[in-house]
Formats: structure tokens, C-alpha cells, sequence
């Protein structure tokens, strides 16, 4: 099956908006083993989203559009396609109500525009959108299936995954093990990887740089989810034997998952202080559904009085080494675990910028530390990027010195 | 004149890069005042590619190439379209030259593929690449502008701001003001404005929904910044008496900076103290540099203990009114208020699901409190979407509500 993506949107050509739309429906559909030829933009123009329609319907099977279906006159897509195609538009009354219940709900005016987003072309099955009000479409016409998503990528994922996959499954089975690493680059990972990259057709093998850490992607075809795992299973302890120590997940979940889980296995609760991540630690881990179990109160100690005030940090401590120190890292830790009755306290100090950094604490220089009733240490650890990246990286890092002491204390 | 951008890398296609060249040669163009209609995604694939500069060139008057210019087997742009339209490749003897010394500087062997690289079409002019060895060109083609820059985004950046902008320089300059409104869904804003939307064509106004906000984009075209600027200011003046209430910023802010800039402006520093957000707030705040110069502390208080004991929530309060309670929001602030020095102090409480909500308290019920020296309260407000949304749209709103005291207060 030959698919393109289109995407409308004149802030796209503009520049204003990256199409990160297209780049996960590319992922997705490559996961299902299904080949992209084209990524097509054009703007709000009825037009010229004619002309692009046309050219697709002529060399493609599978067309997804992403764009343009809010109820505003510029949302043209849904209109715009299905009259290039000779398609009506159908008042779908189920969905009306819907759009009308979701305003009521939300005590808000519903206005005239709104009723547009219900119309549906003849023949289209409606693709729920959980989280806005315009529904998606898939279109199966002439042997072409046709599939219109919404412009905003939150709403489109979910509807992608939950509404369109289904939709496209194809006979073979195509499954991916995602393998998620840190502390190693992409090109060192690959290097030592290569001799089972080599060669591999089925499973292919391919590795990913993603916000500071290397995700390596196993992707099998085969007739059953058995057939693909015999096939995948083995690359995967061949991976396992030569990066092992750098991979904390093989099911794609996120590192601050993975210490959530292994806290829940241990029965054990965990706070967090945050110097110069600020919150994101905490904002990260309270992001997971069900972080209560686990997770009760977190400080955000931004200023030197906050850390002796909430965190009780020596002064001393703070002239002596300054804020940005192992010893504060570990007097933060230990202050949170005497405070509260978790039974981890993690910890985070450094300069995340733009400014602040110096010759012996240069830009990207964190401190992380750790208290438990039975000991309390911290590491020196540094990131390179920009203000948010070293944020990031630092959380990351956080979460990592949480599963390994975890992972230590069950061995 | 009429532009469009092809990007040529089967990378894009499989999701694994995204297009961000395309994104930024578009915002470049919009500047100079060139129109783009369109963006393209091709593999590496001699015939697809072919097809598709047949089809740029019967269109636009200007067609910008990135990728594919490297110098192994599968980097075919420059060969493939100068293949199309009928010119040929001459070896440029100073450019080879210029490579060679790139590898003796670089101290690194050069391989034959190399050479491949200092082939130019017939007639074209050469784009030095400063950071890396593949070339650009510019051609001028009967009537036609093609130009070939580099896939990798720091070369190609670099190489179209220093070589590639002069070339293309015109009279008329573009400029979007982006007016950011919270409050208020994009159909009802449309609504709204319908009366100024319609019939604009310069400059021309976009609605567009971003994260649960709406932006109002307004784009004029003009032969200097003082032209353009008297085109869009009346219109915006106008969207401002329709829907002012709205409005948070004219300059494309996020509702954090705003909020940041007006506490900077009245010399009132802010501490934030959360329990559905789970340090959400905190974390936005602290992503933007200097947030130390207003902000000192940050309390996750998630549990009912950490309420009582880091913020002094009444013990009587959460068990009359419960944890998710407009007595709670506002003693929470108060709490905060009292044991640190801030100005101003923000409180979220409230359901973020995915499970917790009841009948009298619903999935999406969040409690925002607000204390200062003066007054203190809380404010009953309602998201919807799943968990990372109705922390994200609860978040904005916090910003929203210390941005609405502080305009209060100015009065």
C-alpha cells in the first residue's frame, strides 16, 4: 500500500508551526508496513488543496490529511476533498449531539460554526476525537482509503492511535519493540550495536536520538504476534549482551515509568526537591496517572533561603560550597526525608542557564542527590544544551539515580 | 513571486527526522515577502523525485531543495533535477580545491566520493557551505530561481542566511503580529471577529487552536516595516475592541511570560504551591531564564499531609470540604503566603484524573487560590481532556489569574 500525508495549514508555510504531524503519522504507518512516498503542505486554499487532491488520488492508496477540520471558514479540508472527489456532506446527527453535549458540559456557547464540524462525507465512518470537538473521518472510495485528522497533534495522535491504526492493520503483523537507553550517544550505541545491525532485514534494526537519550527500534513482520516475537526475542538479547547496562526499558516506557514501577514493586514512596530543575521532577512524575501511590510533596527550593528554610541546608554549608554543590545536593535530600516520611528523598542543584555559569561551575553543571534512612549521597553529573535541555537531562537523570539505587537495594 | 520548498530524504519519510528546514527556510521566505504554497517530502528516489521538480517547476517561480547533496550513493538531488530539466554537471576545479583543504585542515582522509561533490550544474552559482563540505547552488533557469542547500539544519542555516538571502532579497517584506487569547474557543472568537475577517486580504487574519488557547495571526505585506506596520495596526486595534477581554498578549507570548513580565514590572516576586498540577506550574515558570529575579519557592503538596503540614491547611477544612475545595485552594495560598515572603502565592487543587472524579466532583473540577497581603481567595474553574491537559489548561489559568490581580492592582 502506497500512502502520502497531507497536511494543511497556511501557518505550516509560514513557518510558524512545525509539522510534527507528519513526522508521527510517518513513524506509525512505518510501524504498520506501510510505505510513505510524500509528505505534501499546502495552505487554506481551496485551490490548490484541489490540485494536490487530484495528484495524490492519482498515485497513492492511502491519503491522510491533518488540518483544517475546525469549524472556522478556513477549515476547508473535509469540504474542499470531498468535492474533488464527487463526495456530499452529510449532517451526522449522532455527532451534533455530541458536539452539543461536550459545549454543555463544559458550559460554554456552542455558536452556529460549530454545527460544520458535524458534517461527514457520505460513506465515511467517524474517528472519535477524545479530547476536542472536530471528528475525524476515514473514507474508503474507489479502492483509496482516506483518512482526515485533526490539525492540533495531541488530538491527532490520540485519534491516530486509537481510532485510525485499527482501521489500517494489514495482514501481516508488524510489531516494534522500542529499547530505551541513557548515557551513551547514538553513534557510540551504533558502533558497538553494528554487527547486529548488519545484514538484518526482518527484524529491522534502527536506532533513534530522542531529547538526549537513544532509543533502538526492533521491528518484525510476520503472520502472528508469535511469528514476530521468535523473531524479534533473539535481536533483542544480542542488544541486551552488548548495551545492557545503558538500556532501562524494552517496552518504550519513559524512565520516570520505570522508577514509578519499581517504587510501587518496592512499597516504597519518594519526594523530590528541585533547585534548578524547578518543578519539573515533580511535574513529570505527578504527569503519570496513579503517581499518589507513590509520590506525596515536592519542593521547589529556587532561592538560598527556601533551601535552609524548607529543606533546613546549613547556611554554612551554602557559604562554604555554595548552592550549587555536592554537599548542598545532599543536605536538600537528607532535609526533605526528615521533614516527610518518604522513604527516598531525591535532589537537584546546578546552572541550567542561559547565564550563572563560571570557570569552576561552568553552564550545565547539576548536582543530584539521594537520602534514605540508611544513607545519603550525591553525584556531580553535567549536560550540555540549552536552559531546557539541561532541565530535562537533569530530571531524566534524577529518575535514573532513583532506579539504581532501587535496582541495588533488590539485588 | 511563488515559492515552494522540497526536501529530498528518505529519513523524513519514515519519521524519523523532522522536516524543521522546511519550517525554517518558510519563515525566512514569509520575512523576504515571498509567497510559499508549498512543502514536499520525497525519498531518495530518482523517479519520485523527478516527478515531483516536473511538477514545482510548471507552478512556482522558485523552488528551494534541501538534502541530499552529501557525498554518498543515495545523495542524488543536484544529479536528479539537473538530469530534469536538461543541464549538465561540470567538476568545479576551485571547489575541489576547496574541499581537499577542508580534509587536510580537518586532518582526515578524503575519499574519492568526495569529488562528487564539486560537481555543479552548468550555469549555476556556488553557496559556500562554512560548516561542512556539500555545496549549495543557485541557478537561474529561464525565469526560474532553483536552489540546491544541504539536508544537515546547521549547514543549511547557515549557508541560506550568508549566501542564499541576498540572492533572493525583494521589495516587499511580510511581518505577522500574533495576538494570544485565553478563555475563549476558536469559534466563538471567530464569531467575534467574522466582520473584520471578512474580505481582508492584506493583511490577512488566522485563527488558529493551540493547547487549549487561540491565537488571532495577522500578516501584511508592505514595502518597508513602517507600511506593513500601518496596515496591521488598525486591525488589531479593531480585534482589540471586539475581543480585548481575551487578550493576554500582542507578541506572541506565553501566558507565563506575560505573568513573569508584569510581576518583574511591579517589583512583586511569586511562589506557587500545587496539588493537581503536581509541579507543573513551577516548572513552567522556572523554564523561563531569569525566573529567579520574582521566583523563590515552589510546594508539591499532593498528599492531605503534606497540605496540613508544608502549607497548614486545616485538618477541619479537608475533612468538611475535602482536599478538592475552594476553602482548600484559598488556604493552601495562605499557607504559603505566611511561611514564605513572597508577594503573591497561587494554589491549584482539583481532579486530573484519570480516575478520582464523582458526581458533585467531576474529572476536570480544579479550585485556583490566590493570596496576597490583601486579599486572599479561590476561584471554581472546570477543564476538559485527559490528565496532561487539564494540568496543562489548569497551569495556564493559574498564570491567567496572578496576570489578572496584577492588572487589578495597576488600576
Amino acid at each position: 500500500m502506497k500512502s502520502e500525508i497531507i497536511s494543511v495549514g497556511s501557518e505550516l508555510l509560514l513557518g510558524n508551526t512545525i509539522n510534527t504531524n507528519a513526522t508521527f503519522i510517518s513513524m506509525k504507518l512505518a510501524e504498520l508496513g506501510i510505505d510513505i512516498f510524500y509528505h505534501t503542505v499546502v495552505g487554506d486554499n481551496a485551490n490548490r488543496l484541489k490540485d494536490v487532491t487530484k495528484l495524490a488520488i492519482s498515485r497513492s492508496d492511502l491519503i491522510i490529511y491533518t488540518g483544517g477540520l475546525g469549524p472556522t471558514k478556513d477549515d476547508l479540508t473535509k469540504e474542499v476533498v470531498s468535492e474533488t472527489l464527487g463526495i456530499e456532506l452529510e449532517l451526522n446527527n449522532i455527532y451534533l449531539k455530541n458536539i452539543k453535549e461536550y459545549f454543555k458540559k463544559k458550559n460554554a456557547k456552542m455558536t452556529e460554526n460549530n454545527i460544520k464540524q458535524a458534517y461527514i462525507p457520505k460513506g465515511g465512518k467517524i474517528l472519535n476525537n477524545d479530547i476536542g470537538t472536530a471528528p475525524g473521518v476515514f473514507l474508503n472510495r474507489k479502492g483509496k482509503k482516506i483518512v482526515f485528522l485533526p490539525g492540533p497533534p495531541n488530538e491527532m495522535k490520540t485519534m491516530f492511535n486509537n481510532y485510525t491504526v485499527p482501521l489500517l492493520k494489514q495482514e501481516n503483523i508488524i510489531k516494534s519493540k522500542v529499547i530505551k537507553t541513557m548515557g551513551i550517544g547514538e553513534s557510540s550505541l551504533e558502533e558497538l550495536i553494528k554487527d547486529i545491525i548488519a545484514n538484518q532485514s526482518n527484524p529491522t534494526i534502527a536506532t533513534y536520538a530522542k531529547q538526549g537519550q537513544v532509543e533502538i527500534r526492533v521491528t518484525g513482520k510476520g503472520r502472528s504476534e508469535k511469528e514476530v516475537n521468535q523473531l524479534i526475542n533473539p535481536i533483542i538479547d544480542k542488544i541486551n549482551k552488548k548495551v545492557g547496562n545503558y538500556i532501562y526499558s524494552y517496552n518504550d516506557e519513559s524512565i520516570e515509568e520505570v522508577f514509578f514501577q519499581l517504587l510501587k514493586k518496592n512499597n516504597m514512596t519518594v519526594g523530590f526537591c528541585e533547585s534548578c530543575t524547578g518543578g519539573l521532577v515533580s511535574s513529570r512524575f505527578t504527569a503519570l496517572a496513579d503517581a499518589s501511590q507513590v509520590f506525596e510533596r515536592g519542593i521547589v527550593a529556587y532561592s538560598n533561603n527556601s533551601k535552609m528554610e524548607e529543606l533546613n541546608v546549613n547556611k554554612d554549608t551554602l557559604e562554604a560550597h555554595g548552592p550549587v554543590s555536592e554537599e548542598t545536593a545532599r543536605e536538600m535530600a537528607l532535609g526533605l526525608l526528615n521533614k516527610s516520611n518518604v522513604d527516598i528523598a531525591l535532589s537537584t542543584t546546578g546552572i541550567a542557564g542561559p547565564t550563572g555559569g563560571t570557570k569552576t561551575k561552568p553552564l550545565g553543571l547539576v548536582y543530584i542527590g539521594l537520602a534514605t534512612k540508611n544513607e545519603n549521597y550525591a553525584i556531580k553529573t553535567f549536560f550540555t544544551g540549552d536552559r531546557n535541555s539541561i532541565q530535562r537531562k537533569a530530571a531524566n537523570k534524577v529518575f535514573a539515580e532513583g532506579r539504581k539505587y532501587l535496582l541495588k537495594i533488590n539485588n
